[in-house]
């Protein structure tokens, strides 16, 4: 067995360290909401990192940054993540993918290695959800439209292609940036777990096996409001003991018809008219459910259906429910896992196959290419917090572990 | 056993009416708040129906009305409740009361019935709570007192003070309305259920047999907020399933302390963050229990807070309550009950001997005078709603009811 490669640590720690300063508000956390002037500070700054390590600045029309290398090879193997945060950020959610990536493909430029397929490091436009989130993976997997480009804008009004023109991009064009699929030979991303799972058991990688779907429904019992003190209990239709009744039943559903990846939250709830000493007319709450299966998911689904109506009918309610999201599950690639697991057995580093129960620029460009991912440890599970935080060891590890992925994928 | 005296039907059918015009707003409903424009237009005009039918009109320090028949005896016997209203009331909780006792007291006039005790008609200031509720009525019991009043003001900062000196009285002198309780022979309040249990027996009647009392909590859970995708069913520490949980028990812990005039209500909820996405990390709510006997209340509350204590355990939370208020049950007097219940008899309607669910003057009174109630049926259990209903045969049932009670109890 070759012996493995590394990365130059000091230069990743920097650029970390330079990148969270970007956007950086006083609560110590980070906002760099995509194409706003934190976002395009940290674009110019990317572009000349890119270019001042000598590798091939390109911008496509999806406003995605990549830095290439040996982009004259038909194919490539691409790497990334996100720059764009959520408001109160922490500093590695999506800047690490894009950092480790940056840094892998300069460190292989540097070692010279000899490839067969080009390398490309991309940080994708809007992944956090500004204008509805995964833009850029979309226009390159080829599923951004016209029709929703038009129509999005942010919680402020602002519309996309306001936002684009004003980083100097025809938003109409971002379709434009969908990839032949001959040209992508795989795509891994690196990225903070945002769980507790590798922290819990002190393992620095996380092999992902697939990135979980998600349905989201906004269920309402309807009942009937009435004094507290004058309806007896057996006389009311209390919306509130309904919605009681339903999520003291989704372990239950869980257990009979889910996985160990399945999760299931009760995460919104409004109980109207909402006063102490009125018996609960209405209620409103959201349900969203997560499997990394597809059938598993629509079972989860069958089953919470049946448990809505029977405790619609048990408590005398009306229900409605309204799918406000859905999104298939995505398994990924097992040449591109097994891959992964073979570098991190080569490099001694202790793995956990896990689902990834958050959605990812990956999840998108796994239908178009042979796509995986790599976790690195959350300390305490936290992300989209100022608290989020990953050893710089444990990041050192899989920025390593993506490395010799990269190597092995292109060579 | 003697005839049975009757009232005025259409004088008091009249008078309903003509106070329901009195703060009706465009939605049907009435709002009449304690010392607003409505209420002392009602109070004005319910002055010159008492001078009109020859009562003697009294107004004591704490604003309360009323009209009297033979004050010279000295002892007495009252009855009444509140003109006041909740906003978007309807035209007969609290009014009814007041007209009901009106019209008997005139009525016995007019019979020129011999009577050894003197009958007063009351009106009662802020039942509803403009100022904290049963102001009148605590006044007259002697329960209140000068530091509540100097603190007293409504949600929109104006002081009792200044709401009284409105209307002509001087609140520092309220507590001198206590009524020397040698003076006091009984009281009977009219008054609709408010309730659904009249109505679905198609009863006319309600015997009260005590007023509930209640204890009021805020809970507050807190446990984590976490990624709703990321984070395990088994790593969570989600306080809404620990408010689902002590949720779910509210009828076990009521079927093993209370009766079966025993509520349990949780009528407000706040769930936080209170996003799909994210598993919540704090609930506040409200727990409202009721019942008729202090001991039984007592076990409630000792049950609930060993179910909340073993909810908190159970789910890694931490827990906080704070009692919002509590109110002694008020049983009623015996000797008024059983009278109510011999006129019902005498006069062939049927009656349902019952709790008061609700709070009224009725409570307060009942700690300085042998006090009782009488119920009418509310259509459909609605009150505080435009959509308050008693039939008038029902009104005019309890009405004579309440007038042979008023005549046994004076006699």
């Amino acid at each position: 067995m070759p012996a493995q490669h590394t990365i130059n640590s000091n230069r990743l720690q920097h650029r970390i360290q330079t990148l969270a300063d970007i956007g950086r508000k006083g609560d110590g956390g980070v906002y760099r909401m995509a194409l706003s002037p934190a976002d395009l500070e940290a674009r110019a700054w990317l572009g000349n990192e890119i270019t001042t390590a000598g590798l091939e600045l390109r911008t496509d029309p999806a406003a995605n940054i990549s830095a290439c290398w040996k982009p004259e090879l038909p194919t490539r193997v691409l790497s990334g993540s996100h720059l764009d945060s959520v408001p109160g950020a922490g500093h590695l959610d999506g800047a690490l993918g894009v950092l480790a990536a940056l840094e892998c493909v300069e460190r292989i430029k540097e070692l010279d290695i000899p490839l067969k397929h080009g390398l490309e490091a991309i940080a994708f436009t809007d992944e956090e959800g500004r204008f509805g989130g995964m833009l850029g993976s979309q226009a390159l997997a080829g599923q951004l439209y016209p029709g929703v480009i038009l129509a999005a804008r942010d919680l402020n009004g602002v519309t996309l292609t306001d936002a684009m023109a004003a980083a100097g991009f025809d938003a109409q064009q971002m379709p434009l940036a969908e990839r032949d699929r001959k040209t992508l030979h795989a795509f891994v991303e690196l990225h903070i777990e945002q769980g507790p799972v590798l922290d819990s058991m002190n393992c620095p990688i996380g092999l992902v096996q697939a990135i979980t779907g998600l349905f989201k429904w906004e269920i309402t019992l309807e009942g009937e409001s009435n004094h507290a003190g004058t309806t007896p209990m057996n006389m009311r239709r209390d919306a509130l003991q309904g919605v009681v009744d339903f999520a003291s039943q989704l372990q239950r559903v869980l257990d009979e018809y889910g996985t160990c990846h399945s999760r299931a939250t009760i995460g919104k709830l409004q109980v109207f008219p909402g006063a102490a000493n009125v018996v609960p007319g209405k209620a409103v709450f959201t349900l969203e459910v997560r499997d990394t299966d597809a059938e598993v998911m629509k079972q989860l689904g069958d089953a919470f259906q049946r448990t809505l109506f029977a405790v619609a009918r048990k408590h005398d309610l009306v229900k409605n429910f309204v799918i406000l999201s859905e999104l298939p599950p995505a398994p990924c690639s097992e040449w591109v896992v097994e891959t992964v697991r073979q570098q991190a057995e080569a490099l001694g580093l202790a793995y956990h196959a896990m689902p990834s129960g958050a959605a990812h620029d990956c999840q998108t460009i796994s239908s178009v290419t042979h796509a995986g991912m790599i976790f690195v440890p959350s300390k305490g599970g936290k992300s989209h917090s100022p608290h989020e935080w990953t050893a710089f060891k444990d990041i050192e590890a899989g920025t390593n572990l993506l490395l010799n992925t990269l190597i092995k994928l292109a060579s």
